[in-house]
C-alpha cells in the first residue's frame, strides 16, 4: 500500500515515454481529495541543485507549507538545465494543478536520471491528464507510482509503519550517488496524521538527518535528492515526538532498502563507531571508513583487513589514540588496544560472508557514538557506472 | 641512478626474506662515507602512524635534522604493532647504525605492506650486514634500492634533475592508499647540495605539499606515508627558491609515476579547477571531483558524463554559481553556463581515451586555480583489493 495506505491519499504511476519500451516513467502522489495539505521537505545540500529541487523549495516557501500533490519522474534529472529547466519544472506543477484543480505552488516536482539533458516535456505533459485520472487508493496504485520513479534500482521500495494509531506510508528510489545530506534518492511520506506543516517539517528534518543522511553508497551527493512529507489530517493528532519517532522509523527502512539495493552492492554493512570523545567524532570516523574504497573493496572480498579500517579511523581528524582502538566483526574483535588480536577467523569470516555486516570500532576515549550505512565495491558498480550511455 | 647520482650517497637493495621467493624487500640510502648530513622528513598526518613513522620523526628531533641513513623494508608496514613495534623500528636503526659506525638516532626507518602484522625482525636484522656491506653508488645499486621498496607497484620509480648546479636523485614507491597529506608511499631524495637541514626541511615540505599531497588515488590517507630528503653538502650551495624548485620539480615527477602506476590504473587525469574564489575553494573543489568514485568510473569508461563533475562541485563546498559553471574535457567544452554545450563529441572522446586526461572546470567566481592528479576506477582496482591474502 505504502502512500496510499493512510486515509486520504491517492496515486498513480504509468508510462509516459520519457523513457523506452514502456518502462514506468511518470509518478503522482495526491491528497484525496485534491486539496492543500500539510506538507514538507528537505532536499539535497549540492549547489548544483537540480530545477525541480529549487521550483519545490519555492513553492514551499509560498504556501507555508500546503501541497495537494508531487508529481515525479524517472528518466532525466531536469539538471544543469538552466532557465528553461526552470519553466519546466513550473509548467509540470502548473499543468498537474490544472488538472488536479488545485493551485500550482501546491504542487511539488521531483525529478531523477542523467544530468545535463533537458526535460522531455511533451511525452511528460502529454502524459499528465491520463495519469491525473488514473489515480486511485488500491495496493497497486501505490505500487505501479513507486515503480514509475526507480532509475537503476531493481525493485519498489515501500513501507508502512503504524506510529500512535496513526499511518505512515512510504516510498523510495536510490541506487548510486548515495551520501551525506541526501542521495540521488527520492522519497514521498505520507500520514493521516493531523499536525501543522511547521511540526511535520521539523519532524521531517530530525528523522531525516538520523537515517538518509547516515547512509552513504559513493560519498557523491546528488543534485536531486528530496525527501517530501504530505499529512492528510484524517487520522489522529500526534505529539512531535510520536510523529518524529514514526517518521524515523519509516526513512530507516527505506534507507536500508536503498543500501540493499545500491548500484552492484552484494553487501550492506552497519559501521558503528563507540567511544568517541563527541557525536561529531563518531560520525566523521564511522563516515570516513564508511567511504573509504579500500574498506569498500574489502567487503566486497569478505576480507577482514582491519587495518585498513584502523588507518582510516586515524586519518578521520576524530581524537585518536591507536593504544586505544578496537575493532571488531560481528562482535568477534580482530584488533584491540591498537594491535591485532586473537581471534576465530572463521566466526570473523562468517561476519563478512553475510548480507549485513556488523562492523563496530571502538575509539576508547568517551562515550559517544554513531552509525553508518554503507555497502561494497565491486566489480557490479563499475560495470553499472562506468557508461551513461 | 636516482639516489646515487648525487655525490656523497651509496645504496643498496636485497631480499633478506620478509617476502617470499626473493623478492627484494630491504632497501638501504646511506651517506657517504656514512655520517651525518643535513636530512629532513615529510610524514602521514595519520593518527595511526606506524612505527616507523613515529620512530624517524623522534629521530629527526633529537638530531635537528642530521641523517646518516634511511633503511627501508617492504612487505610488512609496522604499523598498529604497539610497543613491540616501536621497538623493531629502534632496533632495526640501531642496528644499521652500528653496522655503518653512525649514531642510531642518525638512522631513519621506512616500512610498507600490510597493517596490523608484526615486523619479521630476524629476517630484517639477518639481511642488515649484506645490505650493509653490499652498498655502492653505481647505477644497479640505486635500482636495486628502488625496487626492494616496492609492493604492488609494477616497476621502479627514479628520477634525477639538475638545480642550480646540484644534482637531486629521488626514488618512490605508490601504489594504492594514496591520498591528500602523503600517500602508502615512500620516497627517499638526495642531493649534493650544501644546504643546512631547516632550510632542507622548509623546501621539502613546501615541495611536497604542492605535488606528493595535490595527487590522490584512492582517498586514503596511510599509516606510513614518508619521504625524506639528505643533502651530503658536496655541491654547490643552492638558495631556498633553488632548492625548494628542484625538489618540486622531483616530487612532481615521482608523483607522475606513482599515478600511472597505481593499483588497476588504465588513466591519469588531471582536475584543474580555475576560476575559483580562493585557492581553498579551487583545492577543494578539484579534490571533491578527483575523489568521487562516480567521476573516477566515468575515467575507466571514457564517458563524458560531465553531471557528475557538475554535482561534485556542487557538493564540494566551494563558493558555488552552477550558471557560471564550464566543464572542458581536453579543451573541448561540454559544459558552458551551467548546461550542455553544443561540442564535437569526438573530440571530447578522443581527450578521454588518452593516458592522461585533462579536464578543466571553470568556477566563473574568481581566479585562483588548483590541479589534483587522480586516476580510474576499474576492475583492476577492484581485483588488487578485494583479498588481502
Amino acid at each position: 500500500m505504502s502512500v496510499t495506505a493512510p486515509a486520504g491519499f491517492a496515486a498513480a504511476g504509468r508510462a509516459c515515454g520519457i523513457k523506452a519500451d514502456g518502462v514506468f516513467d511518470l509518478a503522482l502522489v495526491a491528497a484525496d481529495p485534491p486539496r492543500p495539505v500539510a506538507g514538507a521537505g528537505v532536499f539535497t545540500t549540492n549547489g548544483a541543485a537540480a530545477a525541480p529541487v529549487r521550483v519545490s523549495r519555492a513553492h514551499l516557501g509560498a504556501t507555508g507549507g500546503r501541497v495537494a500533490a508531487v508529481v515525479l519522474n524517472s528518466g532525466c534529472a531536469n539538471a544543469a538545465t538552466g532557465a528553461p529547466g526552470i519553466a519546466a519544472a513550473e509548467l509540470t506543477a502548473a499543468q498537474t494543478a490544472a488538472h488536479l484543480g488545485v493551485p500550482p505552488e501546491s504542487v511539488l516536482v521531483c525529478s531523477t536520471g542523467l544530468i545535463g539533458d533537458p526535460l522531455p516535456l511533451a511525452p511528460l505533459l502529454g502524459g499528465l491528464p491520463a495519469l491525473v485520472a488514473g489515480r486511485g487508493s488500491a495496493r497497486e496504485d501505490a505500487r505501479a507510482c513507486a515503480r514509475a520513479i526507480l532509475t537503476t534500482d531493481t525493485h519498489e521500495k515501500e513501507v508502512v509503519i503504524e506510529a500512535g494509531g496513526a499511518l505512515i506510508g512510504g516510498m523510495a528510489k536510490g541506487a548510486g550517488m548515495i551520501a551525506p545530506n541526501m542521495a540521488t534518492m527520492l522519497c514521498v511520506l505520507t500520514t493521516d496524521a493531523d499536525v501543522a506543516p511547521a511540526v511535520l517539517h521539523e519532524a521531517l528534518a530530525v528523522a531525516v538527518g538520523e537515517t538518509f543522511n547516515q547512509l552513504t553508497v559513493d560519498g557523491c551527493t546528488s543534485t536531486n535528492d528530496s525527501v517530501i512529507a504530505l499529512a492528510s489530517g484524517r487520522g489522529p493528532a500526534l505529539t512531535p515526538e510520536v510523529l518524529t519517532e514514526g517518521l524515523r522509523e519509516a526513512c530507516s527502512a527505506l534507507a536500508l532498502e536503498l543500501a540493499k539495493d545500491a548500484e552492484g552492492t552484494t553487501r550492506v554493512a552497519r559501521i558503528t563507531v563507540v567511544g568517541a570523545r563527541s557525536v561529531d567524532d563518531a560520525r566523521r570516523a564511522a563516515r570516513r571508513v564508511a567511504e573509504s574504497s579500500l574498506v569498500k573493496t574489502s567487503l566486497f572480498g569478505a576480507d577482514p583487513y582491519w587495518g585498513r579500517i584502523v588507518s582510516e579511523l586515524g586519518a578521520s581528524g576524530a581524537a585518536f589514540d591507536l593504544d586505544r582502538v578496537s575493532v571488531a566483526y560481528g562482535g568477534v574483535v580482530a584488533c584491540a588496544g591498537g594491535v591485532a588480536a586473537a581471534h576465530d577467523r572463521a566466526a570473523a569470516a562468517a561476519a563478512l560472508a553475510g548480507d549485513v555486516v556488523e562492523i563496530t570500532c571502538d575509539l576508547g576515549l568517551g562515550s559517544a557514538a554513531a552509525t553508518i550505512v554503507t555497502c561494497d565495491l565491486g566489480h557490479g558498480y563499475i560495470d553499472e557506472n562506468m557508461k551513461t550511455s
